[in-house]
């Protein structure tokens, strides 16, 4: 009776029927066997969002990279290690009526990566030679078939928060940026609250700050506005 | 009274009035504000040495980077990041009857960390140039006032374990290396289990495969008799 009483207050709620694509934590990319580079993000944020979608009623598939936070209940749980694996499970999750691009996924990952741990007595420095990632936020804001109806990307930035974001908005394609800043001082990387600037094609709204949770809430709020 | 007892237990170990420096954990060297190298560590065997250590009545100081599982109880914790970081907390832990260096030291860090977050968009791919970082096994082997009685290094390895392990122990100049496998097919790097071999001056020893516990007590009773 209990199971079926949330079921139905599930199917009930604002986003009920609609598929959510969410993405989360950082990646890490191999050095050797037992060094990578990697983002600092705990998924604190973008688990918070799949929670907040799956109490809206959607069906959500959730791609995380290793997060320091446990994955959400309720959603399609795929993990992922690199920047490219976490685009094949964006692809393979595809379609979605949104995509929520929360992960701090790397740049660049390393040239050629070594199948033996790299010794330092080999002689000369390391000289890490980076190539770029795939982009997976403009990979999916730029498909003509299948584009999810609205795709929302995330920009962590130490400097020029809102210029850096409004560049991004164009550049990728997507249709609004979760703009923060992330430097030192705000404790907002690694912390349980978050303060944003949601932008759109309609100009900027900042929120004021609040937990994670209650963002995440205001996003899906926003993200079934437009879907409804 | 439960206290008491405990105290009393503890007062009575093999390690009774013995103070162990014992590193733990992965190092995070810095390339920006939100990018790092890591090198893959749990921490679960360094925590486990030091759990074990507790219970036999030890003085335990840890250090430890930052790690999937929590630290140990009953320590005196020292949190560190960076390879740098950690070498100036084992500075200032010492003196200590025994040091065991189960943290897995990043040998490089990246020689000019930036301020700012990189930009994909600057222009050319960033080459990540690196710079040695201080090693802790080696400082604190070779130290000729203040040298812990007993220095105990880790060598995980994917190829050549032994011969890797043995000639370390001699390039550092420590007195044990714990030496293990950590190849993809093992399971050993962030699993419960370890398989480790003991390596002296006296040869090598192959403990079974166990759990990372009883790998830490088979430890600590070794270095128990050495301090007896």
């Amino acid at each position: 009776a209990i199971f079926a009483a949330i079921t139905a207050r599930l199917a009930d709620g604002p986003l009920a029927g609609r598929h959510l694509l969410i993405t989360s934590g950082p990646t890490h990319e191999p050095i050797d066997p037992v060094r990578y580079i990697a983002n600092r993000s705990s998924g604190a944020q973008g688990t918070a969002i799949a929670r907040a979608a799956v109490r809206a009623g959607a069906q959500v598939t959730f791609v995380t990279g290793p997060a320091d936070v446990p994955p959400p209940e309720g959603v399609t749980l795929v993990r992922v290690e690199t920047a490219r694996q976490m685009l094949d499970a964006v692809e393979a999750a595809l379609p979605a009526d949104a995509a929520v691009f929360a992960a701090a996924v790397a740049d660049w990952r390393v040239l050629s990566e070594a199948g033996r741990k790299m010794k330092k007595q080999d002689g000369a420095l390391p000289q890490l030679e980076l190539a770029e990632n795939p982009d997976i936020l403009a990979t999916v804001s730029q498909k003509t078939e299948g584009r999810p109806g609205l795709v929302v990307g995330f920009a962590a930035e130490t400097h020029d928060v809102l210029d850096n974001a409004r560049a991004k908005r164009l550049r990728k394609g997507c249709d609004w940026i979760v703009a923060n800043d992330v430097s030192e001082g705000t404790g907002i990387m690694g912390g349980t609250e978050n303060a944003v600037t949601l932008v759109t094609s309609e100009g900027e709204e900042s929120w004021p700050r609040a937990s994670k949770d209650v963002v995440a809430e205001q996003l899906i709020d926003r993200i079934a506005e437009v879907l409804a």
